[in-house]
């Protein structure tokens, strides 16, 4: 049974790192010792063991301890052993070339469908949807494919921006952004705001978090929904 | 001899389309009566005789005829043979796919480098680049590579925005986002804010309009050069 929390942000405004999830985390990582970091989105650039370093705090405080997937001399029996997986957020594009070039993108989706407990934070949530076409990130690198690993079925646009009422600016607003999307493709993209996840536990999918997302689906305008909204329908 | 308008936005607030480049397009396009559109970044997923139609009322008011590049049987010889071209903005992952597919990338380029004047907003600017990577575009087609004209030997960020000092959004400023660039890459970034354009005329490129611009170099801090700035030193 699928078993994940995929969240828009790793950090709230005025937080520290995944405070705002420390109760759902451990209610998701109550089987384990140990959880699992995948560290490719390596935001800023930094190695993956500062990247693990600064994750770990977090874990600290719910009493787990984080093992870089970097560190595994076989990361693909590592994650098929796996208890627990957590995918830290970055660059969606670096993340996604890291996990087809190590060859990691189909033994952590199968690991997932199988019931690995999953914790993902912004690139590490955009890459639970469909593809990652509807990321904010830019395309520092090109990666192999768009395609992710599928386990909800629908894209995710997290960090979503409502556009400004009073901006002067002539760029895309975000909601432009994702219509344009949908010139191409037909897959829905659920907008969640920073401090939204999404609770999954088999089929069900279970909007969390004290705001509403914005939905969008090919053919209809966008719509909100409250929190604890199931998204059963797509 | 090079001879090229790269701008940041076809339409600056308030503005109509292309209004403010009309001097420095009558000058580009002095030479002839017909330029070429290059409609292919189809914003809003609007036909390419739509968005030719939309354009072509900007180059009546300077007495020149439009024709899409989509109307001609062999486009590559009408690059080869056009006396103008303008490439319009919209998504540049589309953009970009369709020069590739229609195997006009390089006819393109050769055409640019043998002196066509050629004129680009926003996704038509950010193939004047050495590479699509700079864009703020989302992904939403997978194109076959991110390399893109280099007509110019630095990468462009159309519709640069400056940080918000009291934003509460936690994902990456654009400033952060080119960062992350340059952690992978090494060509230089030039940040061209809505209002600014690049007169490239030979190996010189000179700054336009009436904003400064921010440079991003790898392994230096960001820093703003003056309009009438010639960028020889990359």
């Amino acid at each position: 049974m699928k078993n994940l929390i995929i969240a828009s942000t790793s950090t709230v405004y005025g937080g520290e790192y995944l405070d705002y999830l420390t109760e759902e985390m451990s209610e998701l990582f109550k089987d384990t010792e140990e959880v699992i970091f995948i560290p490719y989105a390596r935001p800023g650039g930094i190695s993956h063991d500062e990247y693990t370093a600064k994750a770990s705090k977090a874990f600290d405080k719910i009493g787990k301890k984080l093992v870089g997937l970097h560190t595994f001399n076989n990361p693909v029996e590592a994650l098929k052993n796996a208890k627990g997986a957590f995918t830290g957020g970055g660059n969606t594009f670096v993340l996604v070339n890291s996990l087809y070039r190590l060859e990691l993108m189909q033994p952590l989706r199968e690991a997932i469908f199988n019931g690995l407990p999953y914790m993902g934070t912004s690139a590490g949530s955009n890459i639970c949807g469909v593809s990652m076409q509807t990321t904010n990130d830019m395309p520092i690198i090109y990666p192999p494919s768009f395609k992710t690993l599928g386990v909800i079925p629908f894209n995710l646009n997290p960090h979503y921006l409502d556009p400004e009422p009073n901006s002067k600016h002539m760029g895309e607003t975000r909601e432009t952004r994702i219509a344009e999307f949908h010139t191409l493709n037909t897959v829905p993209v659920v907008g969640l705001r920073e401090g939204s996840w999404l609770r999954v536990k088999g089929d069900e999918i279970i909007l969390k978090g004290e705001l509403k997302a914005r939905v969008f689906e090919q053919g209809k305008n966008p719509y909100e929904v409250e929190t604890g909204t199931e998204f059963s329908n797509f």
